[in-house]
């Protein structure tokens, strides 16, 4: 079977995006414990890989600069906002040329691997407006690495993959529910509380997606049943 | 004056670009400790950044798979190579996307502290052949950060610079023997030994510059110097 690297974050997004790939490739999957706020993501990532019986890899790296909000804890998450605003203007949360990083070293492994794709989670539509999550910049990248690589100049170049892009989180999560995705083991809360905090973008954009998909988020009641005891 | 971020990997076509670089900008230096086979050249790089005055930042990073012989120990370098058969092929030294991750951990350093370019000493010319070195990728790179970045998108994108990349070694060396490029602290060799072992690509190349420079290597008189005690 084909391989493809799949980037995963511990979100939904990225959860529903490993079992579509699973469809047609045999997943490697890659994990980045990058400096963000907390760990817990990187945890369920590494469980919801394991569900999938996909071997994964945790890279930690360092950023050379933490000025945005989710790498540095004294800069405050942005709350409350509207989701219908969330994709017009660049939020706090925006750490520098992440995706690009991540693509970079994903790209690298599947050529060490063989792998023919590499697929990540992307979404740009409710989206908190980052523009290393637009069609744009997928398809310049896309370029790049048709131009920079030996897969690339050989003409069998490794392509980024991006299944979600275009759905809203309600069409992901109804996609994601035909596929199994065990959305239970999924955590997208910005911060690393013991529940989510329902109130940071990736909470609100979560709970609304749910909400016009018809489903209970599974997640939220497992927290609740860990809280309870 | 305007900043910049100058990859400096220890050998003389990066010394020589952040030579360049300084005529114009503030350099911030950037450097790689990826597992490469030796430290040597890090150790160089550093040296060079300190006798430019320039800050650097010295980034350790892991590479996912190991699959070329500048990471591989058990991978044998390509030795004796002719210089005019080197760009027509990629080499085992061919490191999978090494360029596409430098390039973006220096664009996401660029953002951080406001700088306005990176500059990098590619060179297409008299080169080993990497696909990540050549004109087209970094036009395709370019694109990607435009498209990608906050920057980017605010019309302020941050622009990878080689201004080095279609010029001769011997060119190359001349222009920094008029900046005064201290090349006496370069280090160009694959390996780590004592000396340069004269026999890989990249000291088969710097040989052959120096030679057509019509000038003496002042880092081989060193190394000799060092030898004798």
């Amino acid at each position: 079977m084909k391989r493809a690297i799949v980037l995963l974050s511990g979100g939904l997004d990225s959860a529903t995006t490993l079992w579509i790939a699973k469809k047609h490739y045999k997943p490697l999957c890659l994990i980045f414990d990058y400096g963000q706020r907390h760990k817990k993501e990187v945890n369920h990532a590494k469980k919801i890989a394991a569900e999938a019986k996909c071997v994964y890899k945790v890279m930690k790296i360092g950023l050379p600069g933490k000025t945005d909000s989710l790498t540095n804890l004294s800069k405050p998450l942005p709350v409350n906002r509207l989701t219908k605003n969330m994709g017009k203007s660049i939020p706090a949360t925006y750490v520098p040329a992440r995706n690009i990083i991540f693509l970079s070293f994903a790209v690298s492994y599947a050529e060490t691997v063989n792998a023919e794709a590499v697929f990540i989670g992307a979404n740009a539509v409710d989206f908190s407006g980052y523009p290393d999550c637009t069609p744009g910049f997928f398809r310049a990248f896309n370029r790049a690495i048709e131009k920079g690589t030996k897969s690339g100049v050989n003409s069998k170049s490794i392509i980024i993959k991006t299944p979600i892009i275009n759905k809203t989180k309600a069409e992901i999560i109804r996609i994601g529910r035909k596929l199994k995705v065990p959305y239970e083991l999924t955590w997208s809360c910005y911060r690393g509380g013991v529940k989510p905090c329902g109130k940071c973008d990736s909470c609100l954009l979560r709970a609304e997606g749910f909400k016009k998909a018809g489903m209970k988020d599974p997640a939220a009641s497992r927290s609740q049943r860990t809280e309870r005891g």
